[in-house]
């Protein structure tokens, strides 16, 4: 298996994890290190293994069901670092309601001797346009 | 200078290169490939450097002034890939009217015979916590 393919199998095995909700599974493709990044969309971001791991925890036990289809937009892999960026299409049932959610990820895997890990994901959420008066939120404005 | 400093440094040009509105700087610093992609933060992903380029003379023309500053909370490189992860405050002058702004980035740099450059820059809002009953815009509920 080249290391494309190896990082592609490893991004999959990452989305599978995410929707069957399986944080044993994800855990086991994170990079456990302090330095490891998680930002879920629109959130700040979370620094070290249990602090990622504990936001997991929180999404898995608040989604009734999650259901995703993702497309790469751009890859690259060299030495030890790989990334892959994709847009993310999510239905999610959250407290009996259907929310559909389109999101981009760039994840950053790192290679272990075992297996490339994720070191790094940063999602974020495609907002629509907005009129200059009406400030997408995160914006303020001082006059 | 060590591949750390010279990402840094290869950063930080980006940084001045986008605070002083000086479109000829960020294209040197860029990698002007089809597959090197830029992500707007709530916007769609933009690929190939002629959409990129495009995106940055428009925010220019239409930014009075630009302040900013960064904190760094990750960076990592192998190979011929790094990527830092940084808090960016951006205090703007838009139409005249101040606007500040808190984003978060993954800029990837690629090694090229010549340098640094940069080949994937995703850069998202921090969102305020909404209530369940106000979704974040991007967010649609099917019931």
């Amino acid at each position: 298996m080249s290391d494309n393919q190896a990082v592609l199998a490893a991004n999959q095995a990452f989305y599978r994890a995410f929707e069957q909700k399986n944080l044993e599974a994800l855990s086991a493709i994170w990079l456990k290190g302090d330095n490891s990044v998680c930002i879920h969309p629109g959130r700040p971001p979370l620094k070290g293994w249990e602090r990622i791991s504990t936001s997991w925890d929180e999404i898995f036990k608040n989604t009734d069901s999650i259901q995703l289809t993702t497309e790469t937009i751009a890859a690259g892999v060299s030495g030890n670092i790989a990334y892959v960026v994709l847009l993310e299409k999510l239905s999610q049932v959250i407290q009996g309601r259907s929310v559909d959610v389109q999101s981009i990820a760039t994840n950053v895997f790192a290679r272990t001797p075992e297996a490339w890990r994720l070191v790094h994901r940063h999602g974020s959420p495609i907002l629509p346009m907005m009129p200059p008066n009406q400030q997408p939120p995160g914006m303020s404005r001082r006059n």
